[in-house]
């Protein structure tokens, strides 16, 4: 599907659910979808960083692509990350993610190298001019090691590189200055009513700051891409259409019960595994509780859940509403 | 005066008015605090970042605050930041600020040396039982270079050792999920409330992210310490007023304004000059066009702005609708 | 080529030289390899940072790994890059180079997303066991964000699954503490020599420090990987035969000329070029002058030196003593 | 006494022995500087990281300073830390260690501001002109964030702001090549002798890279800062002097025995212990159980050796040869 408006509202980054053996479970990811989409979310993000992507093969991020391209049907966009160190690099992804279906592509700058910002403008003008699908910069410093200059990302949305920012630097402040530099809350939501009745797609700025939405959305952002929309994307959909209404105390009720339920994240890390891989784990253990996948395993190497840190996102699902089925 | 309700509101970082040969300029200072309380400010910080406070000298540090003091008058409470590398240092600073008649202090965690959550918890309540007064928490990982882990703050906060956090560490999902575990906007606005009225003094959330307070409004921190706030202090007031008031979009709006303002800071920095000065020196130099201070120098050895960059700064302030007087 | 002793000596990482349109060119990949060969280096690394791993397809990279095996045809040992973010990335990696005839393989620990020690030990033992070729860790803190424990570096040396480190880490204290740990200087070459008369591959530590290997091999290093040692392999042998001689102060003499030279990677960067670009391009740029390669560029999205560095870099090679051909 | 040739030798950073209520115990730091003379060291710094600087008050950094220059009495030149946050707060710290009776000055960039460098150089010149005394560098990114650039280092060389360099940034490559640029290792040994002969200060290259010094000393360095030379001094003077002598591989062999002694500061850190804690925790315990200092107490708010590390501190001076008392 085009993406005919600008992209907005709820994007989760679709965990990739494995089974035993480490393979894609693409039934399971089918009922992962089926439970966004029934959630309400206006859109999927797959392969990235919280669908494990850089755990993937090139066959697995084909086929979990593949999967989340034909169960969404049409009914959501699907945004694929294409991510790897540079440019050739990113570009042979990105064919295979327009093979696969993808609506749009989402692509970090350089990373194990060292770059510079004339060097990332050059990387997403040519991923931007190789496949022909809107293009979002992904700006992910945790992971990449640099950040995506304010200045660059204004100067790709307005030459048409990119069709937006998927923004998981955790500076709010750099991203409100973005904003009100790109006319502020007020004319660009404007703007994207005016756009997706024309059919123009417009400049989207999604935020991975899923503690904050309410913040965000407050602050003139299109969307959210959370990690725990996973778990309860419906919660997420409640933030997004009270902020609409301007219904500012309600988005933040509803984040607040967000934030609670995403301290199951906390359950690890035991004493032998990262950070990362606990939040990871905690996503998926979390899915396996409420029966949407059939195994809570992430990607070697990284370290399992214990039993008891199981049974204690169990807890926080349940003092969140939601109901483990054991 | 004392602090006997949570701070709140908008209580900014005073600026340091310095004269050409590097003396504090009592005078300005005291424009530049009068400017302030006629702007509606709630609470004044002498002796944080942005008043230079690592560059005044033992015998500076004394004279600018005992002349906010003085100013003050009792109108708001004065913060005195008590900034140095460790305990014993921190606690000479911060009977030195008692003596000069501050109502509460604020200290970073030990830096230079690496430090640890045990020690910072030592750190914090020795500066607590050495002096008796109010202790902010200063969380700046930019000067610091370690973050104040949000269990030690919580921890501090329930024994007692902390009257609250200053926080300038740009952590906006960790402010918000410590906001949540101390119970929530809705429930700290109500205890807020209570606590004011039986003269308590609760525990104070300040955000020092001046480009979205409204956004740590709405999640529920009690006030900011803006650094721009020096510039056009009742322009925060106002964002402080429509969020009590539940007038969010206005708050927004008013934000928006600032952020736009705030762009004076990039008139620098010049070729040789560092980005910290070139902020410093544009506030001074916007207080001077202003008629507030008379002299815009940073303290040696900061690099000054050219005449161009402060030509930059009155046409942002033009911009804002403020108005130089040159 | 089996590795029957610890590997040791000057193993250059290999440029991958490229033609205009950005495609490996093997011709002079050819006579690079031959350059080096005929300088007297004791191993060839191809596909490492300086190889431009991170720029190269899958496609280039077997082509380049190719190249160097069959030209190298066993007169030194050829290690190969397996550079990706994970584990099974990184198999896939392993599995392309073993087919294409390397002798040993060089991955680091797992990048893009956060790791752990007790992962980064899984990652190895996976790799080492899926991949029948002596691995060595590549410890690159600089491309990788995170520094390899030594106990975790001294644990995979004990058990067999690593052959070899080669560090980049720029840590001296930390690689001599590893060293003294792992027996001491004069220790490990006694071990090593009576190792290479029976055959045993022992534990081999090479520095990427090219800027002090006579202060390595004084430490107990087995050998180099220098970026410069492209451009005049010959005088790091000089060193490493000077060190093996006991003529420190040779040793040093060479160092410093080759300090002298590495000074080329200065002449940039153009103010709109990286800084990693700038060397890799005054590398190329020095093969080119000599008439090694045919062409400087390096990979997109990295910038080009200008005409007048590559002037500057010339003027380095005639004050070391080497004869651009223009 | 005059530094009448450029500084060179063994100059250990004296640590600071405190009593049990933290006050600074001269009769244990008067018998330290006596171990260290009697060593054979060729100079003290006082005031120092190691001598836990950041910890001191003013009044407990003058009462250090001056038992360290009484005790000294000539015998070889005293250097003292001024270490503050920024210029006006060094030049007190400056005026006082002159008065005390220090021989040179040893200061950093300006911490926890930001910086630049044209503001660091101007802030080294500040100094100098205010207190007329031989000043040193100190690079210390560990603690003050941010690395001194070659360019900036050797300009203040030339120049005749600084008189030397004390490095600890750990960049030995970016040591080498500052050497490189004043002349090499053999040049500078020729020069160090003549201006001794002369009573020319010179520029003197010290090194805080305890467990290289034999490479440092290779590459041309004059001397080295070890803080495990306040355990074990006359081991450093052997090295010294076994590479004046040439003499490298028995320098090699004192340095292993050094970093293998060196391990004392893994005794620690405890559970609740900082890194930095446990090391200089380790540094005095092993003075305290060689009989050298009365308490091994580090300053609050550092956490304090268990007697269980106590113990293995004790077991790694015998493994030295090291008699403990006890």
């Amino acid at each position: 599907m085009a993406l005919n408006s600008p992209l907005h509202g709820v994007v989760p980054p679709v965990c990739t659910p494995l089974d035993g053996d480490g393979s894609v479970d693409t039934a399971s990811l089918t009922r992962l979808v089926e439970h966004l989409v029934d959630g309400g979310v206006h859109g999927l993000f797959a392969l990235g960083s919280t669908s494990e992507v850089a755990y993937l093969t090139d066959a697995q991020r084909r086929t979990a692509l593949e999967t989340v391209v034909r169960v969404a049907a049409g009914r959501v966009p699907v945004l694929a990350g294409a991510i790897d160190t540079t440019t050739a690099r990113v570009v042979e992804h990105a064919r295979a993610a327009a093979e696969s279906g993808a609506d749009a592509l989402v692509a970090t700058a350089p990373f194990y190298t060292r770059t510079h910002p004339v060097e990332i403008a050059g990387h997403f003008r040519r991923i931007r001019s190789a496949v022909d699908l809107p293009l979002f910069a992904y700006d992910i410093p945790v992971s990449v090691h640099s950040k995506l200059p304010a200045a660059l990302v204004r100067g790709l949305a307005e030459d048409g590189t990119l069709a937006g920012l998927k923004d998981s630097s955790g500076d709010e402040g750099g991203l409100r200055r973005l904003i009100v530099e790109l006319g502020g809350a007020a004319a660009r939501t404007a703007a994207r009513e005016a756009a997706g009745a024309a059919g123009s797609p417009g400049f989207s700025i999604l935020t991975g700051a899923e503690l904050t939405v309410d913040a965000a959305l407050l602050a003139g952002a299109d969307g959210v891409v959370p990690g725990i929309g996973n778990v309860d994307p419906a919660a997420y959909v409640r933030i997004y259409d009270a902020a609409r209404a301007g219904e500012w105390a309600l988005a933040a009720k509803e984040q607040e019960r967000l934030v609670a339920l995403f301290s199951l994240v906390d359950v690890g890390p035991e004493p032998d595994m990262g950070r990362s891989s606990s939040a990871l784990g905690a996503f998926k253990a979390a899915l396996q509780l409420l029966g949407v996948i059939a195994c809570r395993d992430t990607a070697f190497p990284q370290v399992q859940l214990s039993d008891d840190s199981v049974e204690q996102v169990a807890e926080r699902l349940r003092a969140a509403g939601l109901t483990p089925l054991r």
